[in-house]
């Protein structure tokens, strides 16, 4: 391990004291850190994995873009309950090979970010890890009590919405996986290498009380939807034509990335008929995706007219296996086309 | 890995949900927890890894005491602090090849433990492992506004205060170390295997305002004590024959492992000169093993009359290596031996 443990979290300590929120307590340097809740406020705890060879390649990821993208996915979170981010706690295994610079750069990029949504790192465990670094984020955050933005408050007939474009996260994945030589400059792709939790979104809807449920899109469109109507009860349709797909250089990219790829921290969020929501908030787009069915199971409605079940795919790794998350039998899949079919005669 | 992501969340979820706190509000299966905190509460969140290889070795702990000892660690820190544990984020990645029964055996040794303290499992994150067995633990407690037990409220005339006897979980391993072949039947070496965190010690500490800190021992009590008297800006005088030290069989284990071992969990305090503390608490002996100096530095007392200065010594790694943590220079060593001596002719 490069530096001592002792040296590593006094050195984290004093790069993360600069800018603590005022709810911090204690921060690092005792048994647990402290935080205070303000009266009224719910906390909300979330932990997010970053292992080398499962979520980044060293030979790939500059080491400030995984500090960056490690919070990121606890900042996603965060933002996905419509909740504010206050304290993040970081547990950081190294192998002993590891060069300095290579720990200075990923804690610069982990705390730039932290230091623009205004929180900071209190507290965290480090190891000499065995093989490959290895980084878990914890991140706590605060929200009004009983407004947090759940997955189980989809409806029938709610409106479903995304943030911003979809897709470019896997897409740039995917060039890098054929393209194993050829080097992404992170600055051009920063949908992959700087992934920006929707931090601003999420609190515009809690506060207006827009959004009946909310999750952000981590493995994918087709999974994380799936995710909000299992836990709501509910079925949802999507109109292809309307997904808004990422464009990478002069072309946009496919669908299926769009669909499937995940990775991007974009929110996918329901809202109940009735309710005005702007076309953009805080500078993102908003784009209507399709709507919520009282029946179960996943539908797509194809630019040809046809209609065809969603499966869930996603990329469940980043070693770059395409693994099928949660498919449904040849079965279960007529059965549901039936209920489609049915549902689309009773219209 | 042995159960895909999701089922692996929805039996860790099936299986927590059972004792869940109050102040749980909406545990696994959303982007993240939410916890109720109650009013004048503040919070304490903690995190520990416990990687094979590092901290545990498949062939010598069986999967139920991982569990156990994982948690073991998080619970600890908030004992330290004086804390009630909520709940707790488990992060696990798990290698292709391990066997579902050890995932099975090591929930049951983290959810036994969990249960005991009325608080459960309220989130966390899976992957595969590229290599080994990788667990981390965030663990959320309460503690009354302002009460927690830091590190840094020691002061000159305090006496310092140990839980239980010391030394037994390294002596433990130190054998495990020296005979490799040799089974150890972890119900024989409950110090080791299952070390217990001293919760109902810290609550009557912190309810009765005796402590004035604490810190768990993790790392040895000679780098525990060190962490106090840094913190405090003091420093502290043990006395030898007043260290509780473990019997291992028919035989106390040796003083070193009572003065450098870690991982054992016993807790040590410090108590304002006119506090009277009882003799033990829930059953736990408590022993007055020394007292706070204004001069820097740690120092023992031995039997045969002469005071040394105490070195942090401690097992940083589990692998065996024994690290010397914070060691000082000849020459600071000198200056603070000069110290304690004019310290002594001034008595």
């Amino acid at each position: 391990m490069p530096l001592s443990e002792l040296e590593l979290i006094e050195r984290i300590g004093r790069a993360s004291s600069a800018g603590a929120s005022k709810l911090i307590a204690t921060g690092i340097g005792d048994d647990c850190a402290v935080l205070r809740v303000p009266e009224g406020s719910e906390l909300l705890v979330t932990t997010d994995f970053s292992l080398e060879g499962v979520h980044f390649r060293r030979e790939w990821h500059p080491a400030d873009c995984v500090g960056h993208r490690c919070l990121a996915r606890g900042l996603s979170d965060i933002a996905a309950m419509g909740g504010e981010p206050v304290a993040a706690f970081l547990s950081l295994a190294l192998p002993a090979e590891l060069p300095q610079r290579w720990v200075d750069q990923f804690l610069k990029g982990m705390l730039s970010l932290a230091k623009r949504f205004g929180m900071s790192l209190a507290g965290g465990d480090t190891a000499q890890s065995p093989s490959g670094i290895m980084a878990d984020i914890s991140v706590a955050g605060m929200v009004p009590a009983g407004q947090a933005i759940l997955r189980s408050g989809a409806r029938p007939g709610d409106s479903i919405f995304v943030t911003g474009e979809l897709g470019a996260a896997v897409a740039v994945l995917e060039q890098m996986l054929d393209n194993p030589e050829r080097k992404f400059r992170p600055a051009a792709f920063p949908a992959h290498f700087y992934p920006e939790p929707q931090l601003a979104v999420a609190r515009r809807l809690r506060q207006k009380k827009l959004a009946s449920a909310m999750i952000d899109i981590s493995d994918g469109l087709s999974t994380d939807l799936r995710h909000i109507c299992e836990s709501s009860g509910v079925g949802a349709t999507l109109v292809e034509q309307a997904i808004p797909i990422a464009r990478m250089g002069r072309h946009e990219v496919e669908l299926r990335h769009a669909l499937h790829g995940g990775d991007e921290y974009q929110l996918i969020f329901t809202v109940p008929a009735g309710k005005r929501l702007p076309q953009e908030i805080a500078g993102i787009p908003l784009t209507r995706i399709g709507y919520i069915n009282e029946e179960e199971g996943i539908f797509i409605d194809h630019e040809n007219g046809y209609r065809t079940e969603l499966e869930a795919h996603g990329w469940q790794h980043f070693a770059g296996s395409k693994e099928k998350v949660r498919g449904k039998s040849a079965g279960q899949r007529k059965s549901a086309l039936r209920r489609a079919r049915r549902h689309e005669e009773d219209r």
